[in-house]
């Protein structure tokens, strides 16, 4: 893993996600990398992120970081489909068509999360990621996000 | 519609969500009303919950907003089908097993959100709730969320 993250790759124009843009300072600025053939990213729960029962951590929030995630995976993973390597030229932009998330048991607060990024499905404009996040070596929740390319993104 | 929230009903100790617990001070404070069968809710994001390409509203956004707008009206919906109103007894508290977010078009920043409900198949402990997300009266995304009741916060 290198020190800079995937998201670390956005022109500077789709680099304002509230979930993952490096040029949101009010946003949750999640960094990804590659371990292998996964993605992997961490990220430690605010105290505020709280879920709907004491303890727990926020639905949406979990649903957040895995779409941030699973759009990162599929742009990192489109570049290396076509036979670049990171910092050959800038990540394209993905967003979500559709993401699943099922909830398999409460995620703990205080704790660090892990998502973990699978790429099912590539073709040349569209990505099916499948995520899963763990805490304390348990998965909490997994999701199937539907990534669509943006054109107008792509490196000229 | 009455002044007081659906959210407002939860017991204390189920009102911390970050997304719709009127005790986090930190949180985007979601409140939902009927409208007749269906719940209703608005809510302007702020100018940092920007997507992943300029002008849109962020999807992690938009995933949050359905998972406590659909908690709200099945916990809403469960009071009323066990004949009672609101302020007869509290909420009781509906966590999602999973939510399904279809994204349509992109939601434009700047405009007021309007979330809709409907309950699409309610049983003791689940309930099954679909939702739209519209701007400037256009849907631009869809939702179903499986919702479970936590039997600890049931009135007594």
């Amino acid at each position: 893993m290198t020190d800079k993250a995937l998201q670390d790759y956005y022109p500077d124009d789709y680099a304002h996600c509230y979930g993952c843009g490096r040029l949101n300072e009010g946003g949750l600025q999640l960094k990804s990398h590659w371990d292998g053939e996964e993605s992997v990213c961490h990220f430690t729960p605010k105290s505020y992120h709280t879920g709907g029962f004491p303890g727990s951590v926020y639905g949406g929030l979990i649903g957040s970081l895995m779409d941030c995630h699973a759009a990162a995976t599929a742009a990192a993973a489109r570049l290396r489909e076509d036979g670049f390597s990171l910092g050959d030229q800038s990540l394209s932009r993905f967003v979500t068509a559709s993401l699943k998330v099922d909830f398999l048991r409460p995620t703990p607060m205080g704790k660090v999360l892990e998502l973990r990024g699978r790429v099912k499905e590539i073709k040349v404009r569209k990505a099916i990621v499948v995520i899963t996040l763990s805490a304390e070596g348990k998965v909490c929740a997994q999701g199937e996000a539907v990534m669509v390319q943006l054109p107008e993104s792509r490196a000229k």
